[in-house]
């Protein structure tokens, strides 16, 4: 009965249905090369709240909705929410969702949280506890910036390396019946240090966590990289995914073009002053649900493995002189049949 | 294949046998009442560290390390490690577990930790998905005071209704096969929000939702507080646990004396000064794993409910005047068998 396939990967017996997948995002994202996929842009960073903190609450509690929504599921149906974010004791998460009164299981894995959500959501349905299961992620850049480096009206220059704190919420159903692209394998990270301390380059710090995962799913599925569509780490930047691809390429795996990064796609790093990318638990999760999703869907893609990454330290840690541990959550998501009937 | 039994209810297929169990503390623990039952304890608060947040990893890693011990197992033959704490960004955990190098979820469900992460962790046995996991959640008094009220050298002077963070870290060793006592179901708890705003009368704050719990777990499985040996909430106190017996007469149930709360048995109010009561992620951690579990080990306690509680505020949310919303996850936990061998 054991589903383990190696000491980090399982693989699901029946796999779990992405039934649907919701993007909600702030205005500078939706300016972005993105811009037209994701499914409702906030007018301004305060999404009509008194403060950032409520802001991102309220993009979690409208993203949850229009998830909900696009499955045909109400909130009564849904077993099982999971989610997380970045704010001190993850009141983005819990205030945004209280009112849908689902049992709810609060998550922190930084900016990897999606990937634990989804990991997590996926075996709770697979092993039969659930029958829908929501889960989601979600940052924003003013309510991180004030919280792990300074108040955004200081004006603080940012160094080159730094990435741009996304915000927004994505979010999931997973079902254990139902058409949609299926996760049918799950890699799960654990902590990699490797000392780094620059809360201003956290595409460095993620960095050997996420190339950790992928050597580890490697060695655990016996596949190479060339047998996935598209691999997408969560927020590494182009920092970050440069060190990845190295460092791969020192343990013996090829990352190609088909190895990119949220961080990368969700920002035009030129125009927008976003240096090495966009980062935060929303990077990933909007990036997977308006961009890959849909591509999963149409069967454009047909196998992905899916990355989240994560930094786990806090402004507490920073300012004792702590480094800076690093984990990555891998998923491999199977699209669609090409012309299968919806 | 649905293990579900009611809204919020799942009952497993073969349960998870708690294998070993082990709790570190700080001196105060060590002075209460409890005080013989603990494994480790700590001559200070500061466990030989600089600082009270590397203080709490230490506890995290010295008691998790035991937990392991106990059960005979190294990190390696371990599957899944799911534990969370009080700290911004969860860092009581991350730098506490990151030398171990087992695929980490990161939980945050404030003082209902442990509950989050026996349950979750109990779904990934029965699930097929692991063999082993390792479950707990870490406190600390002087880092929680800091971080939630005011920093200690400030003498500032605690209310009637104030309850105690309890210092310290409690973990257990789940496993598919094995002796021990066994989780048999989960009822998994929906945020509740009754408006309370003041974070000096968390039981308050925190008894709708236990209470919302306890009905839900009645009702999902037919039965009566009289069906249990024990029930123990989390961190309620003398106030909370009042408040709990008070709205289940409401709804037609009765809590006799059976029913406890672990911070009512942790501290001695009168004699250490504690007013209401302990509390935090370490409350029912610790109690359960020094107090409760070897009670079940005997068959002593034939079936137990064991419900941590948590109040999912952080100090942003208290200043910017929002309320504090409560949540309870339930574990029902069945006894060895009195005389049988182990």
């Amino acid at each position: 009965m054991s589903k383990r396939i190696g000491r980090q990967t399982v693989r699901l017996a029946e796999g779990a249905v992405i039934l649907s997948a919701a993007s909600t995002v702030g205005p500078k994202e939706a300016e972005g090369p993105l811009g037209k996929y994701f499914d409702q842009r906030a007018e301004d960073a305060l999404f009509g709240e008194a403060t950032w903190e409520l802001a991102e609450s309220k993009f979690v509690e409208k993203n949850m909705a229009l998830t909900l929504q696009k499955a045909n599921l109400k909130a009564k149906e849904v077993d099982y929410i999971l989610c997380g974010d970045l704010l001190n004791q993850c009141t983005g998460s819990t205030f945004g969702v209280r009112q849908f009164e689902i049992p709810f299981f609060g998550l922190f894995g930084a900016c990897s949280t999606m990937g634990e959500a989804m990991s997590l959501g996926a075996m709770l349905i697979d092993g039969g506890f659930a029958n829908h299961v929501l889960a989601g992620a979600s940052s924003h850049f003013c309510a991180a910036e004030k919280q792990f480096r300074f108040p955004l009206p200081l004006g603080t220059q940012r160094p080159p390396t730094a990435t741009w704190t996304v915000t927004g919420d994505g979010a999931v159903v997973l079902a254990r019946k139902g058409n949609g692209p299926k996760i049918v394998e799950i890699t799960t990270g654990k902590i990699v240090d490797m000392g780094v301390t620059d809360a201003n380059n956290m595409g460095a710090a993620m960095a050997p966590a996420a190339a950790d995962l992928l050597q580890t799913h490697f060695a655990d599925t016996g596949r190479t990289p060339q047998d996935y569509d598209v691999i997408a780490t969560g927020d590494l930047g182009t920092v970050g995914r440069e060190l990845v691809v190295e460092l791969l390429a020192k343990a013996g795996y090829e990352m190609d073009s088909r190895y990119t990064d949220c961080g990368i796609e969700i920002f035009d790093n030129e125009t927008q002053d976003t240096h090495a990318g966009g980062s935060g638990c929303a990077c990933s999760a909007v990036t997977f649900c308006a961009y890959f999703y849909p591509r999963l869907l149409s069967g454009e893609i047909g196998r992905m493995l899916f990355i989240p990454t994560g930094a786990l330290m806090s402004p507490t840690s920073s300012q004792q002189g702590q480094s800076i541990p690093g984990i990555a959550h891998g998923l491999v998501i199977e699209g669609c049949k090409k012309g299968a009937k919806k």
